[in-house]
C-alpha cells in the first residue's frame, strides 16, 4: 500500500494508517514468570487493538488511548504479583510499515487527544528518552522539544532527576504513561516521525539511586 | 563545563567529551536474578570505563570499543547461567550532559573505528532501532541511514526480518552487537547526534517468530 492509496487528501489518516502503536518487552524477574506474563496479557482488554506477541516484543497498534490503557493493564497486573519486573516500552507515530516507512517525509503531522489513565497504586521508576525525528528540510531543531517534556513531567509531578541520555521518572505507573504518551502525542502535533523509549523498574529491591 | 571549555578548534574532543556511552537494563527471568546479575556485573572487565549502576539502569562511559566489550562480558556472562534473560541497551554519542545538552547543535560529527568483538557461542535475538537525530538546518534525512544499516546487517548475515519500529536480528551476541555499535558509529561520521537502541532475548522457551 502506498499513502496515495491510504489516504486521499480529504479523508483523515487513521491512527493505523499513520503507523501510531508500541512495542514492549515485560521482563518478569521470577521463575514464575511464564505464568505472571501470561497472566497479565490475558487479563488485560485488547478490544480495538492489534496485538502481536513474538519471542522478543509484542506489538501493539491502534488509538493512542487504547494502547496505553492496554500497556498500563498489563503491567499493573504483572507487577501486583509482587515480582520484581522491567518493562522496556517504544511508542511511535508517523512512519507505518515495517523496514521501508510507508509514509513520505513531509507528510503532515497528525496529532491526538491527550490520552488519561486512572491511577494504578503500582510505583514505577523509569529512563525516558524522546526523538523527534526531523528530516534535513524540517523546521526547528530537536532538542526544545525534548527540554519542554521535561518540563511537563515537573509539572506533572513525575519528575526525579536527569542521567545521561534519560529523564528519571517516579511515580504511579499511569502518571508516568499518560506523561510520557502525551509528550509524545504533543511533539506529533508538528513533527511527523516521533518516537519514545521508556524503561520502567517496579517492585525492585535495590536501593533507590537518585 | 561548555563545549568551548572542553575542546579548543585544534583538540580532537575525547569520546567522554562528545557523549560517547551507552545505558543498558539486563532482566533476569529466574528467582535467583541478583547473583546472575551481580555475577555478570563483576565478571566483566571495567577498566577504563566509568560503569554507574541505579535501580533502573546502569550508565557505561568510554570509548566505543570497552563499552562494547563491556556489554558483551556481562550480557554472555549471565546468559550461560542458562536462565531466560532479556536486555535492553542505549548507544549514544553526540549529546554529552544529563538534561542539557553540552555540546551545541552543528559540531563537527566525530567518528570512530568499527568495533570488534571476539565470538561468545551465545544465541542473541534482537529488535533494533536507530536514531539519527538531525536538526533542521542538516542536511539530509534520517530514513537512508536506517537502511543503509539494515543493509550492513544482511551483509553481516544476522538480519532475520522487520517488524513494525524495529529490524529482527539473530546470530552470536557479538555479531549481534558489533552491527549496531558498527551501524552507530557509521552514521555518526555525518550526524552529531546519533542513538540507537536494542532489546536483547536470550534462552527464550517462546517459539521463535519470523
Amino acid at each position: 500500500m502506498t499513502y496515495e492509496q491510504l489516504s486521499p487528501a480529504d479523508t483523515p489518516m487513521t491512527p493505523q494508517q499513520y503507523g501510531v502503536g508500541a512495542r514492549f518487552t515485560l521482563a518478569v524477574y521470577d521463575s514464575d514468570y511464564p505464568e505472571i506474563i501470561l497472566g497479565a496479557l490475558r487479563s488485560a482488554d485488547a478490544t480495538g487493538l492489534t496485538v502481536e506477541t513474538g519471542d522478543i516484543s509484542t506489538f501493539i497498534g491502534g488509538t493512542e488511548q487504547r494502547i496505553l490503557e492496554y500497556l498500563c493493564a498489563v503491567i499493573a497486573h504483572a507487577s501486583k504479583s509482587g515480582a520484581h519486573l522491567s518493562a522496556s516500552i517504544l511508542l511511535s507515530r508517523g512512519c507505518p510499515g515495517e523496514l521501508l516507512c510507508e509514509l513520505p517525509a513531509g507528510v503532515s503531522a497528525l496529532g491526538a487527544e491527550p490520552i488519561s489513565l486512572g491511577q494504578t497504586g503500582v510505583r514505577a521508576r523509569a529512563h525516558w528518552s524522546l526523538y523527534p525525528l526531523l528530516d534535513g528540510d524540517s523546521a526547528g531543531e530537536h532538542m526544545s522539544p525534548i527540554y519542554a517534556a521535561v518540563d511537563q513531567a515537573r509539572a506533572d509531578g513525575i519528575y526525579s532527576g536527569s542521567d545521561h541520555y534519560a529523564t528519571r521518572l517516579d511515580g504511579d505507573l499511569a502518571l508516568v504513561l499518560r506523561t510520557v504518551a502525551n509528550a509524545w502525542i504533543g511533539v506529533g502535533k508538528t513533527v511527523q516521525h516521533v518516537v519514545t523509549h521508556l524503561t520502567l523498574s517496579i517492585n525492585s529491591p535495590s536501593p533507590i539511586t537518585d
